[in-house]
């Protein structure tokens, strides 16, 4: 299949990248490198050395003999490329990353607030009325995120993606209605991903573009099959405040004896996937698109939920780290179960990777590997989600 | 109080800033006056000769003794001037009408369905992130619509915004839940109210923002106790296949012996305001905010609702017009019920201005007055929702 990778260079997209491409796909990646221009700006990098697309490129095509294709395009602002492009090659499947994918990053300060919102909504608006107007009957997948449920769902299993709820008619019976879940985002990140549903539900509705939403839970790991092969295909590792996620930072920091940052009491619990598991879904959801005319076809892709205190005990029992308890800089609930239903994947034949496998090798193989190339300056979180977590944060610390 | 008017030169915003002028506030006009860049671009006008704002401005002035400020700003490309305006304002209550407004417009083309979105979400999050940034606890009300219930209600009571469902637990209990009306949304316009509905939610949780959002059903009349005071304070009518809104195109093609075009059979049950009541629910918002940290307060602002056919009998009963019926441009129903709940502003002490009231005045002070700037060529709709809808449309004319 002809399969375009928007965001194809990123954390989740370079891996899905590379592993279409070893299946014997047509991938053609469009990306304006905008996660490492963003590393710039932060004055941080990747814990692993990750190349410049450039040479990844070359090195994937000596290994494998196998080309993929680069466009730098930014989806958002350049709609008529996008276009033009998606007309050219009109391709079957349109894989959708290209979003700022950072909740502390779009926290950080009005601007990026704004650059979210923008970057977001107009990448998948500008998706969907290319598809559209270049009259594809393209498969588009995208990458959702668990979040679009929020934590509020307590005495509810969170569904896929619809919700089963009964409400009350003017003659008193209750009729039954199959809706959206309600969402309740937790950061303007998370709000984006509620908005692209919405946009997704209205194109589906009104010209029968074929989605596939993925909510994702936390990922964890870094390397896969083919990202092992050479270490310049190495996937990126994020350990910094805004983009590292829970678990990988808790592996770097271990790594580098720094204690482990728990929010709160790490009360929170979260759905967490393996990357290996993410592109095994991505790849089994190209290979069972909805019908045309179908709706928005959503999945869980998460495949263990933990809460994070139990995360660090399970770390600081491994290595060693102390745990380290901080004032939470997100607007969120110190305390939250979360039960999911996620046979969709499963049935469909996922083989999930358990963290109780596979953290040792990661602990080794990656967090101390690379532990030469962390920045400790850039490992506290400091995008706090309103000003009442700013100053709970200053005043811990004695700065209030 | 102080109040910002966004979007104050269009046909809601112009009456608006009139009234609370009237009244004694201070008015501030924040206006791109792209809608009058739209006709230009359609090349149509108003039926009524609606002055330059800069002209109504000043007549204004002399009439009332009262000023209104005007700054030209587009609030979804221009942040910054919109923040420093809010800075240094401190407005008490923004009225925010600035969203692109027709759903025919928003189907015109892939530059229009972009443009609407680009435009109303980015207004919307500009404004929101530039009151949080600027730490003020200003009022929003803000112009929704009727539309982001969907048309998809049969058999449920349309509440004013959140629903109270029953869900199914792990127990098999039935627990409750207040949620936000499931959205469904029937044009690219409209998605993009059912997306602020969202982005409003989420800048209420997590900064307490207070937010009024006002569910408009399709407004009828032109005039207001203020626009009547001078022919130079005309409120703008549309009646075009773009902007006008069924009743008053309905009007105006009496007026000029044009039949009036009915889509489908006219079944589409339909909900309806008087701009006069539309002013006046306004300032009932403004008078009766939300509470710092309670959540956004949805209100229906819609007095009465009837079917399309109903309406073009009533208006052929009053002039002899004929009746016409074409196969719909938009991807709907053509048959639906509408039942929805609006005992918020009944209750605040609004007093409907009834259909079989106004009407009469509409065509003789309005519609026939100006008959002669009718340009005939613009009354047909010419915004297909897809491409089966266009196909239908040519094949009913032998064009096919």
């Amino acid at each position: 299949m002809k399969i375009f990778v928007l965001g194809g260079d990123g954390f989740c997209g370079w891996p899905t990248s590379l592993h279409l491409s070893a299946r014997g796909h047509d991938v053609i990646i469009i990306d304006n490198l905008s996660r490492r221009k963003i590393d710039i700006e932060l004055g941080i990098e990747s814990l692993t050395p990750i190349r410049p697309l450039h040479d990844r490129l070359k090195v994937w095509g000596s290994i494998s003999g196998k080309t993929i294709e680069h466009h730098n395009i930014d989806i958002a602002e350049n709609y008529h490329r996008l276009f033009v492009l998606i007309k050219e090659y009109r391709p079957d499947v349109v894989i959708h990353f290209a979003e700022q994918r950072a909740a502390p990053y779009s926290m950080k300060s009005s601007w990026h607030k704004r650059y979210t919102v923008n970057n977001n909504i107009n990448a998948t608006n500008n998706l969907m009325v290319s598809l559209i107007a270049a009259g594809l009957n393209t498969h588009v997948v995208h990458l959702g995120t668990m979040g679009v449920y929020g934590y509020n769902s307590a005495g509810i299993v969170i569904p896929e993606g619809y919700l089963s709820v009964k409400v009350e008619s003017p003659g008193n019976d209750l009729v039954e209605r199959e809706i959206l879940y309600p969402q309740s985002a937790g950061s303007v990140y998370h709000m984006t991903k509620t908005l692209d549903q919405l946009i997704f539900d209205y194109y589906n509705r009104n010209d029968k573009v074929r989605v596939t939403d993925l909510h994702q839970g936390i990922v964890w790991g870094t390397q896969t099959e083919q990202t092992k092969l050479d270490e310049r295909l190495i996937n990126r590792f994020d350990y910094d405040g805004d983009y590292g996620t829970v678990l990988n930072r808790f592996l770097m920091q271990a790594a580098v004896g720094h204690p482990l940052t728990v929010h709160g009491n790490g009360g929170q619990c979260r759905a967490f996937i393996h990357i290996c598991d993410t592109i095994a879904c991505i790849e089994l959801a190209i290979d069972t698109p909805p019908a045309s005319g179908e709706r928005v076809c959503i999945r869980n892709q998460a495949t263990e939920t933990h809460h994070v205190r139990d995360l660090s005990s399970l770390v600081s029992h491994m290595t060693g780290a102390k745990i380290s308890y901080i004032p939470t800089p997100r607007n969120e609930a110190l305390e939250n179960d979360l039960v999911l239903e996620n046979k969709g994947f499963i049935q469909l034949g996922l083989k999930p990777t358990r963290l109780s496998e596979g953290l040792a090798g990661e602990i080794y193989d990656i967090a101390r590997k690379y532990a030469h190339r962390c920045d400790l300056s850039k490992i506290k979180c400091v995008s706090y989600w309103n000003e009442e977590r700013r100053k709970a944060a200053k005043e811990a610390i004695g700065e209030v």
